[in-house]
């Protein structure tokens, strides 16, 4: 079955031209100049034909950091993997990479498991897992290895949350060598966890327990600490390093000091920092609990370096860090505490479009735009040439984009699994018109037309990023 | 008339993938995966088939730095627009931007209608013009803007050569400006030759003649000065800027400064800073004397710093400065005197290998090859999409790349026409078997099968780069 | 004859102690604990007394950068010789060095000659002479070892005021070559003057003729290019160098770099950036002449930089620049063309109190006040320790400073020749009760009771910063 | 009883003049100009005339970092009290602060008294106590409050050392709060113990159990991350901070930055840092235990940044972290496991020495030598202006120094009770010939005078180099 995309402005991370897109089955087979008599021949043998006048022609995006139903303080993360892959596919997004979840004392095997049973059957589009690794030791070292064979070739440690998730610098560090000997990618969650909850419990015991405080505690500088430590290990190891959810300036500038050096050192920014800031966590009536996630929201003028960053590559990636707990009965945990209100934002049918945003916002151009959100989400994390980009034999995951189609985004709307959006209330200036996953259409003129259980599991490769 | 090429792996700047490329007349018109019905069904109707079996299909090389023929110091470089742009075929690169040259006192225009005169008919691959502006003054800014409708969309000033090529600060600040009203883009050669020409007076004075000598009183820190000076400019024009030929470690470091600050700021290298040095400035018997270039040779060590910029965009093209003298008759000029010996080296033609070496070493990676050599510089200066990249609607400019065709540099077997090789005897692992212009085939298995006036002059656009 | 200061704190760069001071003819000839028996030993055979109790005994002001009755743009600085020093003993400050200024064509010689001849014989205290040099040949640089022999150990060259005073960098450079080899101390004034002009010429001909506009066209990164460019141009000669009036948060980058290289650079600013800015010189009705100098103050925000750096030793002098025009007659002349108002302060009589505001308000500690008012340029230009410091065998300028005695700066009660105060209404925290020069008594209670003559030219040595 | 020191040259941090001093029981009560009546008069009523005749007078050594007896490894240094000041006086120091030793569990008091006890009635010169806090809990921030009422204002914590003395950060964000609160001074041996602690096991399980090896295992970058650790910890605390025995040029870079930033951090290094390797190191026949120390002896190439780094104030004290073992019963306790040997090097003797050799080989200046070993200590630890300047009213802690009686370091020689020297056949340009702690001689014509018990605990105020 052949599925012709017409007329479109094909856009990529390196090329931008007028090209009809030819797909075969669940890949793309070849390009051809719109109006050339090879793009011509194509019609009659097409089962289906997208005209996409008007359209940008794109890669579907690739979500490098999702937390589909992830367990947190009691309560669990409110989309599904069936409801955050709908939602993903409806926002133009036709890969996401999950976090499974070691528990101390646990396996990583059995933490694996337990998510490829969560996400089988009932995905809307394709993922794969990162594994986040909470006990490191040696038989968690040699199944590293073995997780890497099997396409699950990155690992995400964190240097906050003592007690939960966080490891110290010598199980970093071994973690680190594991990882420069196998081929896997570093993850890091950075932040001085362990000065923060001296933090935390000084402002809780002096009566500051709104959730701007949560803001207040999680200082920049301690993330800018927890970013330069954690490039010294890797260093260190002889390791890649990719830092999750930079929101500070100042880490902004320890990674453009690693990258001056040519280390091989990533940064991964999330939509939330360039688009909300300290002013959204400070809402009054408890509002700003629907704002907290860790690392925090950073006042507005961080968002300058931030943007900057995207631009001169020191920032290299835009993931959503989605992890959504509704405002009802679950963020108010933490009402009276703000330490007990569960982290996270939704924001994985989001990305897309804010992102375009940012291109008629002059932030960044079409091409970075699907540089950060497609191309280079792929080859960080092995996908690449499979995913995020649209080349013959490439996947066919492909977006029409309407860059006209001016919408407000609302919880009303949206078809994310909870209760608010962080965006409530902001217009954006385009949307997916239609989201092919593997060459079927999934979303068909805003429509979801996908089916549960049609996206896999894909084994990745090691990342590409290094030189 | 149709040209198939076939199972050839593909690389891009930004992808790799096994495509055959089907080329209608001047034009890639598409690609198809390599072995799909799409890509069989193109055989029977292509009127030629390269099979490019365990070759890489690149675009043609785009050298954004060349000077054929070019006066200088009473002599003219050795290659005309016929010998040396057929030797830039050879060596797949198939588009060249030369340097027109204003004359003090004349205008733009008669530099660039000279320049049109010697190129026009005699090209074996496309060209086109930088101007560089020697005397700027009211009339000649209104110019600028009447070549940037020409597509001479960049002006190259020189911070060097006082009573020659120099402009001093209020000149290149009132050309900067126009700049950035007229979206042309500003070329810095970027020394301070005031206070270099003070060093050589001092350096002859004192018996110092000998070509190491030039290295030594062009001095690094007088590169970083310029450079950092032009950049200050540049942000007081609110202009963008490409240094040409940097060369000294402490020029990158400003240029990286210049980058973290989100600047748009370029960086352009050559081969001969990265693969030679002062030991080969310093070599006797005059032999020093083939190794004189400005920016200078400089000490070995410089060149680490230089790949490591290449790869983190602190540099973001690799050109040549080709600009060949004879060592007998032409270089000799300056025995007794190095200040006399004629600036340039000769390179047009071992770029692209040189560069593949690079990836054989380690250096960069091949995507990145084809994005320094081809894709950024056709950005840089308005040829993109044209030129740099292989895609459907790009010109067919298209080389079949062996990577294993190792073979040793040399004069005598080299097709430039200049009686030394900056490199000789040097190894390099491949070299361009097959090479297409606008879709005609100009080297067909080493052999060269063009012919003088194939080439075209190129009005290009405005530079893609800027943010 | 033998003067005693008693039961003060004796304040030096180094040290705070109570100790009475005990002077012989022009010397201090030795210091002893208050209230110890030695001391209570000098009382009898003192001729003079003076009692110090809650008073600050420190050395006497070195102002390193004055411009008594300086011709600039065809009128003279208001104040001569006579009264500017007068003024200054008023003030605090006990030794000045002026500038003797070279014109184009003429000798160092002449220019010094004529120097001296205006300051001979009326002088209230001590002063030398810095020499700018105006035109840089052959002749003049063997004059510059003449005048080190001479006590003329330092040397300004200009960067900006083309026509005027600029040096090229060819000229700066050999200069700086001459102090590398003789020991004099290059000081330059940091401003692209080239860029500058065009600035100038372009805001006059859009109309913007009001003071104001001094300060928009003298860009602050055309002062951190200047900057830049003479620290590279001093390692190039391997000379030290001095850059006055600093004024941009940026230049003060550009030094902070090369104090963290280690180099023999140094900077100053004046009383005039760390506590006037651009709202001064916007100021309505033309007051805004009455600001115009250049450097030209900056933005506010620029003072936050300049604090930290006197702290950090980024800057190491504060000097005036004391350069006064008449706001009636003088500033007037560049009524509808700002780039006729002469530039130039006033100021010499103001540095000591409003430093000590500067102790008051914590921006530096005591010790620190002395050492950039005092000590550091009594080094800088070698005048240690006969100046500088309260120290056996020093010379016995020294200041009883009350840092009590609150005071309003006004014009109608300052000392200097010039019809306003660049300070007007503005409350400082301390003053001098008592001054000494060369132990006699030049102030005493607020009067002033020296005479013209007192004060001596002083043969300096050569710049003792060195490392 | 007084004490007459004539006609040698005064040298302070701030000045240089040659004068008598005159000593009045414990305390300095006057200076006068050599050769001066009011000098002269002084020698009639002088109990004791020293003459002082082509000498230097110098404020006696101020050494901030000192172990005696020091409890390491199941031993102990070799050096008591008595031995160890008696060393110290003979090499021209005449205060020591060692540190007394919380150990985990304990209170601060306990250990506190165990120092006294150790330190009463048999030390040769004065000393002070710096805490080690092992063990950061809350009564503990309580008894450091008290323990800087009695002069005991400086509190040292460990990012090494985990199981010993280490504290993890929150301790540490604790502790500098505290001390921000109460005006002490953190001080902190930065390096990441943890990690270092996990190549420590890699490398033994190696087999490299080589003294050298302990070099390699403690990681430059590993004790740069701990320094940049340790001043944002201190930046979030809003304390001041003061890291000791900094070896690595890569500390030092972010010292530099730190400074740049204005911020109340200090550096401290080492005589073993600045002329010692790892060469010295991997002296074979397990001679390298001798240079074992922590942080470790470097590549001498970064001895060039640590000078550079002396003259800049990125690092502006040198200790001797004094803590000798013997080679023989002591150090040989980790033959066979680097990790085994004590740490520590003798040097309290030699410091004065080596330092004044650094000013004869042109890394540092007369001035800065007193400013570095003298002045700059003793106002960090609260000993100013009582200890580190001759001044009226300071202690008669003075030193005679001899520039010219040049002598080979040798242990035969040598006064500290360790079998070797680090220093072994190291000639060196000048040494003490007198000196006097609180006016009493201890060390005549280089031979000890003095008496046990002499020495008294000095209560400190706070650091005064805050800004």
């Amino acid at each position: 079955m052949r599925t012709l995309i017409r007329n479109g402005m094909v856009v990529t991370a390196a090329d931008e031209m007028y090209a009809d897109v030819l797909i075969d089955g669940e890949k793309i087979v070849a390009l051809a100049a719109t109006g050339s008599e090879t793009a011509a021949s194509w019609a009659p043998g097409a089962g289906k034909v997208l005209d996409a006048t008007g359209l940008y022609v794109i890669p579907g995006g690739v979500d490098g950091h999702t937390h589909m139903q992830m367990p947190f303080g009691g309560t669990f993360a409110a989309d599904t993997f069936e409801t955050g892959t709908r939602a993903a596919a409806w926002g133009g997004t036709t890969t996401i990479v999950d976090f499974a979840i070691q528990s101390v004392g646990a396996s990583l095997r059995e933490g694996l498991d337990a998510w490829h049973a969560k996400a089988a059957g009932v995905c809307a589009i394709d993922y794969g897992f990162h594994m986040i690794v909470s006990d490191v030791n040696e038989p968690v070292l040699k199944e590293m290895d073995v997780l890497v064979g099997e396409g699950v070739s990155s690992f995400k440690l964190f240097m906050a949350y003592p007690g939960v998730f966080y490891s110290d610098d010598g199980r970093i560090l071994r973690a680190m060598q594991r990882a420069a000997g196998n081929g896997g990618l570093i993850m890091m969650h950075a932040e001085n966890g362990i000065a923060i909850d001296v933090l935390v419990e000084q402002a809780l015991a002096a009566g500051k327990t709104d959730p701007r405080y949560h803001g207040e505690v999680r200082r920049a500088l301690l993330e800018s600490e927890a970013t330069y430590r954690a490039i010294q290990l890797a260093r260190v190891a002889e390791a890649p390093l990719y830092v999750v959810h930079v929101s500070a300036a100042e880490a902004v500038t320890e990674l453009a000091r690693a990258k001056d050096l040519g280390l091989n050192v990533f940064g991964e920014t999330c939509p939330q920092y360039l688009f909300l800031s300290t002013d959204d966590l400070a809402r009054p009536d408890f509002e700003g609990a629907k704002y907290v996630c860790s690392t925090p929201l950073r006042p507005a003028e961080h968002q300058a370096a931030l943007w900057r960053a995207l631009r001169t590559d020191d920032l290299s990636v835009v993931s959503t860090d989605h992890c959504p707990f509704c405002f009802s009965g679950q963020k108010d945990l933490g009402r009276g505490d703000f330490s007990k209100i569960p982290n996270g934002l939704p924001g994985v049918e989001n990305r897309m479009d804010l992102l375009h945003q940012a291109v008629v916002d002059g932030h960044i151009s079409r091409r970075r735009w699907i540089e950060l959100a497609c191309a280079t989400p792929a080859r960080m994390f092995g996908l690449y040439p499979r995913k995020g980009t649209l080349a013959p034999g490439a996947d066919a995951d492909v977006v029409l984009y309407d860059p006209n189609a001016a919408y407000t985004i609302s919880a009303e709307t949206h078809h994310m699994n909870v209760d608010y959006s962080a965006y409530e209330g902001r217009r954006v200036a385009g949307r997916p018109r239609t989201v092919l996953s593997r060459g079927t259409v999934v979303i068909e003129d805003g429509s979801y037309v996908g089916e549960a259980g049609h996206g896999h599991f894909v084994a990745r490769s090691t990342c590409q990023y290094l030189r």
